[in-house]
């Protein structure tokens, strides 16, 4: 498996510079997922708003009809999803939190491992400049020596190939010191080098985890709400169920009935003229509830026949008890 | 169990029109049925747009760092958690069409009834009319009669007896005859509306086993879809399981490693003066890649140290050799 400890070497010795740079993008990934949740999260939000929206049209729609009480299944269960994404969003919230509070960990964790790795900087960039001085030293060198050559063999005066041995033995020195210098910038680097990567390897590996970790707990969370949702229709298509037509069609019944009484019998009824004629207190008339039927057409028609409370004292008990004869069956 | 044959008679005889009425709201609980379905599909479109953003987001979050692929893994799910909500919406705009179906055929159906039912609203029409007439020729023969009486107690002449009598027999005719007509009515009445109840019984049970299949079909889509979203989240459970820490450490170490081979040893070496001055053609040389560097420090010290290419023709080889022996481990 390639680790951070192997891969992160390379001519150009920025290995380094690649880790910390990822331990850096470690923090904006932990943004990115409290973004990413919090987006999550307003959408359930405006999800679970609509759905209690719709629960309330289906307490609008129209009371009259057999189906009227079908639209109480339809509410409740509404209003159940509704708050299952409701409660999906304090959940979320409360991950979000979470999310942020590991981010202000990662950043005092960074600036902790940032002063813990300076020696390893301080060795990148030492290797570096010793390669670079090492590089100058050796063309110097070589310079040097082609130029004491040149002047040997074009027969130069003493003076100046003596002056140029001087100078080719400076570069020599130079040469080596740096040889030397690199050897153990070299055995420096490579020690520190080796503990950084492991110690970027280590971050990255919690960073990781915890990372994991946050979004277990987010699909955990999806996965429970997901469920109680599941119920609700679990349950809808139960009370769907238990919603028979023949009890919808009996509640109508019972509720808009407009009574079990087919139309009495009448029989024509003998005038009783005696008690009439004596004056008994006629018993007040319920015909048949229409009193405001016949009132109206009593008043049309109150010359040829008056009102029977008032002016003819008649027993209208023969027709009421006609009217409530009514049979029950 | 109450059915429509027993709960709709009642003293005003006015079953009928609520049955009647209770036929036509049907028709309203189709269309309120199909805006439900509606809203709710609206609902779920909103949802999917806000998720394929959602996803958008995903892919436009850091691409460094050791936890970038990871969303791709959030990228994708929530790609499919939309798709699953848009198939839901092309499910219930089918439904809705179907709705907007049955609500045209019980338009046709519900005007065809009204023809066949013609015959029993004329028979309430008749009944309560023949009730009202049989009321008010009931009281008209009690006063006629008290009247009769009344003239007889008083002593009047025998001409102004005759009068009353007369008007007596016609009234009580009249009754009678209404008494007649109202037996007659009833019986046609009765046998019409218990016709007519059982039928509007029937167009309710038809009504209500439509729109409960209605109703199953949409619960059914939503249970369907609801177990897509179910597998999806399962996947993305599996996909994160699958994303390993250690297989995000390898990937990344893999991606934007700098290299596997650590600095090289470096010794000195001779310079060989023999093939210099010769004027040998020099390698081209690879200076651990840092030539960008080295060439802007040349520029800066060329009359010191030339060009060792154009024009000091030394042998880099050596150099070169060193800088690619790298340790491979």
């Amino acid at each position: 498996m390639a680790s951070f400890v192997e891969s992160f070497w390379g001519e150009r010795n920025n290995g380094f510079d690649v880790l910390y740079h990822n331990m850096k993008h470690g923090h904006l990934s932990t943004k990115d997922l409290a973004d990413f949740i919090r987006e999550r999260a307003t959408i359930e939000e405006a999800y679970s708003r609509s759905m209690t929206k719709l629960a309330k049209s289906a307490s609008n729609y129209t009371q009259l009809g057999t189906f009227a009480p079908v639209w109480d299944v339809f509410k409740i269960s509404t209003e159940k999803v509704a708050s299952c994404h409701l409660e999906l969003v304090r959940k979320l919230q409360e991950l979000i939190k979470e999310v942020q509070k590991y981010g202000d960990e990662q950043i005092k964790a960074h600036k902790k491992t940032k002063e813990e790795v300076s020696g390893t900087l301080e060795a990148v960039q030492n290797i570096q400049s010793i390669i670079q001085a090492l590089q100058k030293s050796k063309e110097n060198y070589n310079t040097k020596c082609v130029e004491q050559e040149r002047l040997k063999k074009e027969g130069a005066t003493q003076r100046e190939i003596d002056k140029a041995s001087i100078k080719s033995k400076k570069a020599t020195d130079t040469y080596k010191l740096y040889v030397e210098k690199y050897a153990a910038a070299k055995s420096d680097f490579e020690k520190k080098m080796t503990e950084t990567a492991q110690k970027f390897q280590d971050i990255e590996e919690m960073h990781l985890l915890h990372m994991k970790e946050i979004v277990e707990s987010l699909s955990n969370t999806v996965k429970e709400i997901h469920l109680q949702i599941g119920q609700v229709h679990e349950e809808f298509i139960n009370n769907m169920a238990n919603t028979t037509v023949e009890s919808l069609i009996q509640k109508f019944a019972e509720s808009k009935g407009t009574g079990k009484e087919r139309p009495g019998l009448i029989e024509f009824e003998e005038c009783n003229t005696a008690s009439a004629v004596e004056g008994i207190k006629p018993r007040k008339r319920k015909a048949f509830g229409l009193s405001g039927i016949i009132k109206k057409e009593k008043d049309a028609e109150s010359v040829e026949c008056p009102d029977a409370d008032s002016v003819s004292p008649v027993d209208f008990s023969g027709f009421h008890l006609a009217s409530t004869i009514y049979s029950h069956g």
